[in-house]
């Protein structure tokens, strides 16, 4: 194969003549509204990837028979990029993000890409639309890297045309609830994913399942679905975010616990950062740090024990994002939180977090700059 | 909910006026040419379903955010139109098609509609492009009705607005093989669908991660998967088909075997046709017409003993496919074919299915004439 890479040197910028007006912070919907530019890459199997561009935001036009309308040839990102103290504006661990872009694209039979040279025509989109991100915690300007199939033919084969692109929306928090505690419902009916399937992908694929579960949760008052796998009750995800759990065990020392990453667990950033965190910050003679399977039969158990002491999820969207209850056929498992906010080391990795994407801390590179 | 149902009588028509040159029946490929005309509805979940247009076959102008290119909200059937031997124009047990395409609907949180009522109006579509539905066994106009959620933002939530659309290709046999037998890669380390999750519907979210592992059997010199569930082995689908097996029983009954609706398996109009045709037209004291699990171990072992007589895969765009050969963690399974052509039940009921569909048998009204 000599067909040609990603090449950021060769972006053609095209600059709107038509510039949106910045909506006020308390006017952001998630994903409502978005920037002046877009970025665009087209990509076919004959010459590779073709010149990037960045240009103002508009419609796709597309043959009805695209493959993507019709076998899910649909992958993303989340990425947020954060305005610093001093203005400049910040993404956070965005190689995690292009390498698990990769991977996804390479399962969904799409073509993959350096992710650095990605990186860098993102970054200028970020300068180009530098006036969407907002200020302050909690405000950021949402990224989504999107590579979709775009071959105009049904036969269900590998596409030979793609087209890579990137919108960027200016966001609040994601939950309406803020930073309160929400209500999940453990999900056993319906399952997310399974071993040899594609739920460690972040596929469109692995979405459009857990809407109708989703909505049945909301009418019994949930706000998410703790997805269970197996008769064993193994918890996995909930909604679209990883899971943690704080245990008080009886050795005196607290244990943070995630499930593993079997194959059938998006790898999230947030996750990988909270336990990355955890692992260097926290007391290792009072703190323990797991991945390892664990049921809603446990978590159950050490609630009524008194043992359970926090449970929170991880993601882009939400950041961290406290529980307050588990409902499961029929019972609820109470999670304890202080005032009716999130627990101590729920905010705690909270800030953590927040400091590095921020600007405030530097921690292992994990900020990036965009110039 | 006062929201305005499917209604056909609505239609709106608007003829092309640059009508497409129809190829000749050997330049057909499978689902690359389409006809001058499409259908599309638009829903919203405010007011209900629009306007049915019929109109000159034309690209959409979709928002980059559109929630079909994040969270596959998108979901199809494939049926085909025949033409008789008195020209006229005739689908396959469509009401078949529009239940499971309301099934798929609901479960992907989209919205359902009349399938009679939209059924009226695929008539119409066929009767405006009747030019290109060719003539001759083996050769059809491909339809592929597709719900496709349209709400540009993205919030994971059910969509409020949705464009129900169809496209039709003329077509001539779905593998470039024809009738010849096909040989299948037996997959474990990928699974298609599991209990509790989507292979029942006939959404894009099934197919997307199919393509690679079926990329690799490519590679090894097979022309499908047979997926594999569970430790057990047991047999599922096909490819995108159905798959059903022909054994000779010690009693000397022969056996048409298929696997179960268990909810992991897509309900196949041919397959239900295939079912239904054999109980009618075979002889009760010759033949047991099985649904009943079955594992690959089970064909193996019967293959070795010489009860393995026929095995086939059944579809609306291949109808019937003989397979010659299943490649099992490297041995090879054969299945008799006689001449190296399909055996003598595939044969059968191949022909059972295209006499009904070409309006030669007149049989439980599965053949509709459009008017």
């Amino acid at each position: 194969m000599t067909t040609a890479p990603l090449d950021s040197t060769k972006l053609v910028i095209e600059k709107t003549t038509n510039p949106k007006e910045v909506l006020p912070k308390e006017k952001l919907a998630f994903g409502k509204s978005f920037t002046d530019h877009m970025l665009e890459v087209e990509w076919t199997a004959q010459s590779g990837w073709g010149t990037p561009k960045l240009s103002p935001y508009h419609n796709f036009s597309l043959d009805p028979a695209t493959c993507v309308f019709h076998y899910s040839f649909e992958l993303f990102e989340g990425m947020k990029a954060y305005r610093d103290k001093d203005g400049k504006i910040r993404t956070f661990r965005s190689d995690k993000n292009m390498e698990r872009m990769n991977g996804s694209a390479a399962r969904a039979s799409l073509p993959t890409f350096d992710g650095e040279e990605f990186m860098k025509i993102i970054d200028k989109l970020l300068l180009a639309d530098e006036r969407f991100v907002p200020e302050g915690y909690g405000y950021s300007l949402y990224l989504r890297p999107t590579l979709i199939g775009t071959t105009p033919a049904l036969g269900v084969a590998a596409p030979d045309k793609a087209l890579l692109y990137v919108i960027a929306s200016p966001v609040g928090p994601y939950f309406a609830e803020g930073f309160k505690p929400v209500s999940l419902e453990a999900t056993d009916y319906a399952v997310r994913a399974w071993p040899g399937g594609v739920g460690a992908f972040k596929l469109g694929a692995n979405y459009v399942s857990c809407i109708q579960p989703q909505s049945e949760a909301a009418k019994r008052g949930h706000s998410q679905n703790l997805w269970l796998f197996g008769e064993e009750g193994y918890i996995t995800e909930v909604g679209a975010m990883n899971v943690f759990f704080v245990f008080q065990n009886a050795d005196g020392k607290k244990e943070l616990v995630t499930p593993p990453l079997d194959g059938t667990i998006l790898p999230g950033v947030t996750r990988d950062s909270t336990l990355t965190l955890a692992r260097e910050k926290l007391n290792s003679n009072e703190w323990i740090v797991s991945e390892r399977p664990l049921t809603i039969y446990e978590v159950k158990e050490r609630a009524l024990k008194g043992e359970l002491v926090e449970a929170f999820g991880t993601g882009t969207a939400a950041v961290v994002s406290p529980i307050k209850n588990i409902e499961h056929r029929g019972e609820a498992i109470e999670v304890p939180v202080e005032d009716g906010k999130a627990g101590a080391f729920t905010k705690q990795i909270s800030e953590w977090i927040r400091s590095i994407q921020y600007g405030e801390e530097d921690f292992k590179n994990w900020s990036r700059v965009a110039k």
